[in-house]
C-alpha cells in the first residue's frame, strides 16, 4: 500500500535514519508532516539552511556559523582549553555556567574497535594550539565510558611533554541521586575524592 | 550557546514540531543530521518531494500520488466503501489483508470540542458516492474512542435513508491478550458479541 506512494515511503525512509525512529515512529512523522505543507516546507528548508550554515569552527572545531567561533572569538581565559568529544558535550559544560576558557571539539574519541585510532581525532590540532598559544591547563572532559577513557589516557600521555597541566572532570556522586542505588564504582570515587566540610 | 548557532536553533525549533519530540531528541537528532551532509539533504529533498506529489485522491481522500489512488483504480469489491477516519488507519486494514472493498478518508472525526463538525469532515462526499455508485454496504472502521463513536453513531443515521446495509469493525478481545488485564467494557463487548463454535 505505503510502497506505492514513492515519496512518501522515501520519506519515510529517511526519518528511519534518525536515531530512535522506527518504522512506526517515522510513519507517524511522516503523517504529521503531510498534514501541514508549511511545517513540511519549514523543515526542508531549515535542512538546507542549516547544511548551507554550519560548520567547524577552524580553532577549537565545536559546530559553528561563524569561523572562528563565539567562544574563540569571545572574551574568555585563553590559559585554559577544555577537551571534549563533540560539540553537544561542549554545550553542556556551557549551560553549568561554570567553566569560562576554551574549548577543543576532538570529533569522537578513541575506539579501536569503530576504527578510530588518535590520528582521526583533532589531537595535532589540540598539541598545535598548546604550543602556539600560553595555556596554562587542558580539562579533560572526554565521556567516563571504555573510549572516553582511554582517550583521557592517551591525551595525558602526549600533553604532558608539551609542559601543561591535565585535569580531569571529577567524578562522584550527582545531584539528587540516592546513594543506595548508586554503582560501586561511582562510590568509591567519591569515597576517594572526599573533600573537607 | 545554541541560541547563537541561528539555522540549528531554528531546525531544533522544527524537529520540535514534531510528535513525541522535545528539545533534547531534537537537539540530537539535529546533532545527528548535521553529522552526515548527505543524510540532512536527502531527508530535505525527501520532504519537498512529498509536498511536490502527494495529495488526497479526488474519489476516497487517501493520500496518493497519482489520481485515482491505486484502490480507486484497483479492481477490487466497489459495492463496499469502508469509512475511516485518516489514510493511517486505511493503511493498517490493508495490512490485516482481510479487506477488498472501497475506502472513504473521512480526513476526521466529529468533534464539537475541536471544532470539528460533520460539514468538516468528508461525509457529503461519501453520500454523494454511495448514491452515484452500486454501494451494498458501508463498512464503519471510525476509531473506538469518543469521537469516533460519534462519528459512527452520526454516519448511520445519515446513511440509513440512502438504503445501504451500515456495520461497523467488530469489537472484542486482541490477539494475545490476557482477560485478567483487558477492560471491563472490551469484555462486557466480547461477551456480547461471542460466537458459536
Amino acid at each position: 500500500m505505503l510502497t506505492k506512494i514513492t515519496s512518501l515511503s522515501r520519506l519515510v525512509g529517511e526519518l528511519k535514519k534518525l536515531p530512535g525512529v522506527g518504522e512506526r515512529t517515522a510513519l507517524r512523522l511522516a503523517f504529521h508532516l503531510l498534514k501541514s505543507s508549511q511545517n513540511l516546507t519549514a523543515l526542508a528548508e531549515a535542512l538546507m539552511d542549516v547544511r548551507g550554515k554550519v560548520r567547524p569552527c577552524s580553532i577549537c572545531f565545536a559546530i559553528t556559523e561563524e569561523d572562528p567561533c563565539s567562544i574563540c572569538n569571545g572574551n574568555r581565559d585563553k590559559g585554559t582549553i577544555c577537551v571534549v568529544e563533540n560539540s553537544q558535550d561542549m554545550m553542556a559544560l556551557e549551560r553549568s555556567n561554570a567553566y569560562h576558557g576554551m574549548y577543543h571539539v576532538l570529533e569522537g574519541a578513541i575506539s579501536p574497535l569503530a576504527g578510530v585510532g588518535p590520528s582521526n581525532l583533532r589531537i595535532s590540532e589540540l598539541l598545535h594550539r598548546v604550543d602556539l598559544n600560553d595555556v596554562n591547563e587542558v580539562v579533560i572532559a572526554t565521556n567516563f565510558s571504555v573510549e572516553g577513557e582511554a582517550t583521557a589516557l592517551y591525551l595525558t600521555k602526549v600533553l604532558k611533554p608539551h609542559g601543561v597541566r591535565v585535569t580531569r572532570l571529577a567524578h562522584g556522586i550527582p545531584l539528587g541521586s540516592d546513594i543506595e542505588f548508586v554503582d560501586a564504582t561511582t562510590v568509591q570515587w567519591a569515597l576517594q575524592g572526599r573533600n573537607e566540610l
